[in-house]
């Protein structure tokens, strides 16, 4: 299989929309990025986010704050979009995702309130205290080869994923727990696609929860997430690390940083989820 | 002057908003809460909260997450919500907050998504590895009367806001800053009204930016904030402390957390915000 490129790829195909008319687009969430029985958060995302991008006169998402309504279900989506405000740099915009009820009626399933911009024309100037996470190189960190016993119901977004956690936060799958709330691997897509801006809002929902390493198993459902796209990512593989510093009043926190292979921090992330019952 | 209290205090007053119709509020933005040229956006904040409060069956804002688009000025706003899903436990809607132009169309001024729920109904569990920030007691910090040169325009939100900078974040006033992204310090309303949910929404917002401490004087206008409310706070003075870790691509990011007296995280938020040149 020869390597998928940007636009050319099975991700850039499932989260492709197709305009019925200007800011309405029709959608297919596919049944590969879903695991258990819920589509993963962030592929929902991208598609919003390509929706959002031709709806904008700017290209690249600089901050996309999604609210999570209700489950979605792989088969069509519609996805409404609304131009709030645009400016010379920046535009801001609306999108809902919905599916439909067995009555055909629309139910709304995501909103996301979003800001564009033009990841290659903003100032070069950098001032970071920020450095990339410490996980071992790819081959001493864990694939899904490696993994523990199957899923319950599906795993196809594991292979469509080339994740290599770092040893040191995959205690869980061997039902020894850390008891820190940190996930941190490595991140790639299985078809060698390079990461972009897109992709990144993938990728900043893509590992293991955090609670896992809590000794939390079961679902995390996000009530909120946020994602800033800081800089454009280098080709090549991602790094990623998700902290919890506070699980209380049945919510928690999840804090990504995801690492360029240039070592420069590409997307930063926070989402508000429930917590397992434990 | 007795002590203001939650409900009757000027921070309540100036947020106050009235139905004209359902889902429909008028508010006054009070010229009391500014700085320099502009409406502070915790405030604006507060007062879409309010609205939304009133809107939504739950009381309690968790997970706020705002979209700056225009500057608002003291003097009359409508604020237009929506209820996007109601929960159970947690509900969703959206909310608008709108100012006039000359020929007295509605100009937006910020958009926001939020989750509401009841603070007093979540579990109790806690298990959390955030320390409150390490900030002097008062006394040893800044306050307003230790400031140096009076600001250019309105100073107006400094006599309503008891806030004591740590002074290893203050050499900014004294033209020596450290270099760090850090600003911390201790926040009361001055009239000693204690915090509250709403409250908080004005307290993530209201320290000096952090690019100050980088040396970059200026104004840094917020792109988007998300605030997530993690408890309800104790009475008594807060803490809090901002962070920036990365400024890149004229942009910079502020995290948030504030801290009540008895060592509770009650908040964490984090602001895109537009760097100033420098």
């Amino acid at each position: 299989m020869s390597q998928a490129t940007i636009g050319d790829s099975e991700f850039d195909r499932d989260t492709a929309v197709t305009a019925r008319e200007p800011g309405v687009y029709d959608a297919e969430l596919s049944a590969g990025w879903t695991i258990i029985q819920a589509v993963n958060g962030g592929y929902l995302l991208a598609v919003l986010g390509r929706a959002l991008a031709d709806t904008l006169p700017h290209p690249d998402p600089i901050s996309v704050s999604a609210y999570y309504l209700t489950a979605s279900v792989p088969g069509p989506a519609v996805v409404r979009t609304e131009t709030v405000r645009t400016g010379s740099t920046l535009s801001t915009g609306q999108a809902s995702l919905y599916q439909y009820a067995e009555d055909g009626t629309e139910v709304e399933r995501i909103r996301v309130l979003a800001t564009y911009g033009d990841l290659d024309g903003l100032p070069d100037d950098v001032r970071t205290s920020a450095k990339p996470p410490a996980i071992p190189p790819p081959e001493h960190c864990l694939g899904t080869a490696d993994g523990p016993a199957p899923l319950p119901g599906s795993s196809a977004i594991i292979e469509r994923l080339d994740i290599r956690l770092d040893p040191a936060t995959v205690g869980w799958a061997v039902g020894a727990p850390s008891g820190k709330g940190e996930m941190r691997g490595w991140f790639g897509l299985a078809d060698g696609r390079d990461p972009d801006p897109l992709s990144l809002l993938l990728t900043v929902d893509a590992l293991p929860p955090t609670s896992f390493e809590l000794g939390l198993m079961g679902w995390t459902p996000t009530v909120e997430l946020t994602t800033h796209i800081r800089c454009r990512p280098a080709p090549g593989p991602l790094r990623v690390a998700i902290t919890t510093r506070n699980l209380a009043g049945g919510l928690l926190e999840e804090d990504a940083e995801v690492w360029d292979s240039a070592d420069r921090l590409v997307a930063q992330s926070r989402q508000l989820a429930k917590a397992p019952r434990g």
